[in-house]
């Protein structure tokens, strides 16, 4: 039913969105473009994309779903001069990071009867390094890929059928699709996403300052150190926008953070130590 | 040279040393003991000793090398127990996690020319979980093996040749030996191996308070989620003595670390956000 995708963006999650279609037995037509050509041209060299644009418009009017998968504020950029040019026989969605803005701008500017549908998503797959050179066929495998649909919008049977045909990709990706709230889920992604990647940048920035001159002494720690601090790798780049999208959430999570190393910190000989390993054991009861 | 070896604790780390001999060619005789005879008849089933005793003591005496892998305070506890029944015919090593008192002790009670020998040795290998049950022949293997000998005792010619039929034991079960003085040790490993290790407590505690009760949300964090909080299903009881026994320097580290959360959780929006990933993407520039 869909025959024509448009990728925007050709970095990690594009490029992989690109080869895991592919993989998946998808054979329309696929469309790339990014800001650097280089790495549009190196995800058609891997055969993410069949051809690339120079221009994002004129490669998003090529596609009947767009893919948005840059930046966030890039998407928001995006949208803003898609929401123009594209009608409903257009569906765009992307993969941003947090959701609130993007939703509320996807209502703002997309999603009646005349537009273009936006549906707003979310996979949860990445890797601590971006570019198309890491993208993996395989990277949505068993991943989550989240949706912050609002049940208000009024779509054409158009849309509402590209809607129902993406959703049916990123199954046949071998992603898990689930739906919950713009505001729910920029609240979890702080819990389960940013607080873990903002601890590893703190706990990897420390560690530079403590024992970064003696490179050797990195071995002793072993597994749970590399563990620790392999997101430290992540770009800012990548992390500016979450940042600036979703700092409120941030903030009360890394706060709470404090205070519970606060309180290890406090009672290191004390029973209260022991509550807080089996609180945590409990966490991982089930991995 | 080494052709009786006990190992005192057939938990994780004491089977794993068993079982790691075995597989680097070690003929020898291996008689184990363990606080609770189950742990100990699961490692001899398993290969990684060829009988157990029940009493510890007679466990010691059976070996020219007595591998100590019992928690901190019960190798003090055994350290003074064995410094009145060993003679300089026996080195005894350990396994233990911080090394300031356990050197000071075997300063005390071992190293002159009439006495039995200690070598204090940690090796950097272990898993979120103990027991004979993980135990593992190859978990040493490009494992760190630190000791924290010191120059100024006196051993007599039998023992100091015990001490290197050790030290090349270890090497033989694939480890990478690096000496260093205990006071150094622990500041170390303060910040290579207990700091991940409360941090990963605190944030599987936090988050356990936070998403806890909604198990398939855990799903959504994906790879990094995992990572960061795998080091949660950590034991207290493994956990306890190495708090009491590293305290000051542990409390150091996890102060500095509510520091650099706070300086990320202040600057969310600002530039030195992107300072604090790059130091973090330095620390990580060798993997």
């Amino acid at each position: 039913m869909i025959e024509r995708i448009a990728i925007l963006g050709t970095g990690l999650l594009g490029t992989s969105a690109g080869l895991a279609l592919r993989a998946s037995g998808y054979r329309g037509a696929i469309t790339g473009w990014n800001r650097s050509a280089e790495q549009a041209r190196l995800a058609m060299r891997m055969g993410a994309i069949d051809a690339f644009e120079s221009d994002a418009i004129a490669a998003a009017k090529a596609g009947q779903v767009v893919l948005l998968a840059v930046p966030i504020y890039a998407t928001l950029d995006l949208m803003e001069q898609l929401a123009r040019v594209l009608d409903k026989d257009h569906l765009v969605t992307d993969v941003g990071s947090t959701k609130e803005q993007i939703t509320e701008a996807a209502g703002r500017l997309f999603n009646t009867a005349d537009r273009a549908a936006f549906l707003p998503g979310h996979p949860m797959a990445g890797k601590e390094r971006g570019g198309a050179a890491l993208a993996d066929a395989s990277l949505f495998r068993g991943a989550v890929w989240l949706f912050t649909d609002d049940p208000a919008w009024q779509r054409s049977p158009r849309s509402a059928e590209l809607v129902k045909g993406w959703r049916e990709l990123v199954v046949a990706m071998g992603a898990k699709i689930v739906d919950l709230d713009a505001r729910r889920h920029d609240q979890l992604v702080a819990w389960v996403s940013h607080l873990p990647q903002f601890t590893a940048t703190a706990l990897s920035s420390l560690l530079e300052d403590a024992v970064g001159n003696a490179p050797e002494l990195k071995d002793v720690g072993g597994r749970g150190l590399r563990e620790m601090t392999r997101l430290g790798a992540s770009p800012f780049s990548m992390w500016r926008d979450i940042a600036h999208t979703n700092t409120k959430l941030i903030e009360t999570a890394l706060l709470a953070l404090e205070e519970r190393i606060a309180l290890i910190r406090e009672n290191l000989r004390n029973p209260e130590l022991r509550e807080e390993f089996e609180k945590a054991n409990h966490f991982r009861r089930d991995g």
